[in-house]
């Protein structure tokens, strides 16, 4: 039975599974639970996952939900993995959980909750929260600043020191793209201070790639959506579906 | 070199990680980082972990820091420590990263923001914040239901249907054992109704004996001196240290 993966493409650590899948050309069937149209909590896919939560994966007898356990059974359930993405060697291995465990109550927290109070509230319904947002922000500058002096410290392109992408780059970044999201003074003033942390994002998008931009591309049209709903009554739009490769490679 | 672990008992993951070293047998040094005093922001330890926070291990020349990391790591580098703890089969390896993982977002940030706001904040000098902790209780009572609903269901007493304990067994119970911290009221209305994770607990305590209780020694002299700073001005005391055992087979 082929591997199937339960995702929505505007969950970031769904975008994470999917690239991992096909960068590495796993063969699995993509099937989509909306989480806009709350498909999450329908009886069929809290069967797979009691959690309501995207990505879960079924593979075999295996039901598997959380992407960082979901990215490590990948990597070695299916030979031909290259080893670079979690490597066998155990001080490797180890600083690769270290950061994905680190990522939980740090990015991740920090950048979800900055992007939902500063800016995508509205769209789902909900009021902005300033308060929230401000709390957030704090989480998410240290953060970014942990990546850049220590995460990225040293030689290699990617996170604890390496010179291959391994699934913990894939993870962070696609957390970190959420940002995005943001108007650009609020994502400038975020990244811009951290060149390190802009170059590994386009490092490991190019070690990623077409499949990185290619399963952004949501995202892309998300930013232009909420920048439409903004300019409305103004009667300016910006950006057109063939510009999102154009912004992915020059806002970041 | 001898293994090294920086770690405060007082720390639910400091806790995890000193009885797996324990319980396992291993050749190890632990060395306290008094949180209270603040030496986890010494320059000294900051070389070790930069994020200043406990537990850290040195091991040759691997700096790690993140208990489930350090967790698994030891699993892996110590011939000698039992299958059971962190299984050699791909799905069983899979599950438990997936409860360790989901333990981040839920049972983790619950029960640590509960436990302070309700508790903890004046012993630190910090004021209590009833909307924080009940913000917090929510998602802890949600875990708990979790962890009694789903990560226990099946005939194992351990988590994902294990007969034998695992690393995440051991994390999961330290954390929920901070709430030794809080007045019975609360303790009783959290895990009453919780009869699997109650017997859970004790399924742990008991497969990781006499270490569990001689780690958690220092909890209970805490929640001792919280008993006696609530009684101040009534004369009244409560528990003497040779009491703790009795409190921890009757309380959970």
């Amino acid at each position: 039975m082929k591997l199937k993966v339960y995702a929505d493409r505007m969950s970031q650590p769904s975008r994470a599974v999917i690239i991992f899948c096909k960068v590495n050309g796993l063969d699995f069937e993509e099937i989509e639970v909306r989480l806009a149209k709350r498909e999450q909590y329908s009886p069929e896919f809290k069967e797979i996952n009691p959690m309501a939560k995207v990505p879960a994966i079924i593979d075999g007898r295996l039901k598997l939900f959380e992407s960082h356990a979901i990215l490590i059974y990948l990597a070695c359930a299916f030979p031909g993995v290259a080893d670079h993405w979690y490597p066998n060697d155990l001080s490797k291995r180890a600083r690769i959980h270290s950061v994905l465990d680190w990522h939980h109550s740090n990015l991740r927290f920090g950048a979800a909750k900055f992007v939902l109070n500063k800016k995508l509230a509205p769209a789902l319904g909900l009021p902005l929260n300033p308060e929230a947002a401000a709390e957030a922000e704090k989480i998410l500058s240290s953060s970014l600043s942990k990546i850049e002096s220590f995460w990225l410290k040293g030689s290699g392109r990617f996170l604890v020191g390496s010179n291959q992408p391994s699934i913990a780059d894939i993870s962070l970044v696609c957390e970190i793209m959420e940002l995005e999201l943001l108007d650009e003074e609020d994502r400038t003033r975020l990244l811009g201070p951290h060149k390190k942390v802009q170059e590994w994002i386009e490092s490991t998008r190019r070690a990623t790639r077409p499949h990185f931009d290619e399963v952004h591309k949501v995202l892309f049209k998300v930013k232009e959506n909420l920048q439409k709903r903004q300019l409305l009554g103004t009667g300016a739009s910006s950006g057109t579906a063939t510009s999102h490769k154009t912004s992915l490679h020059s806002k970041i």
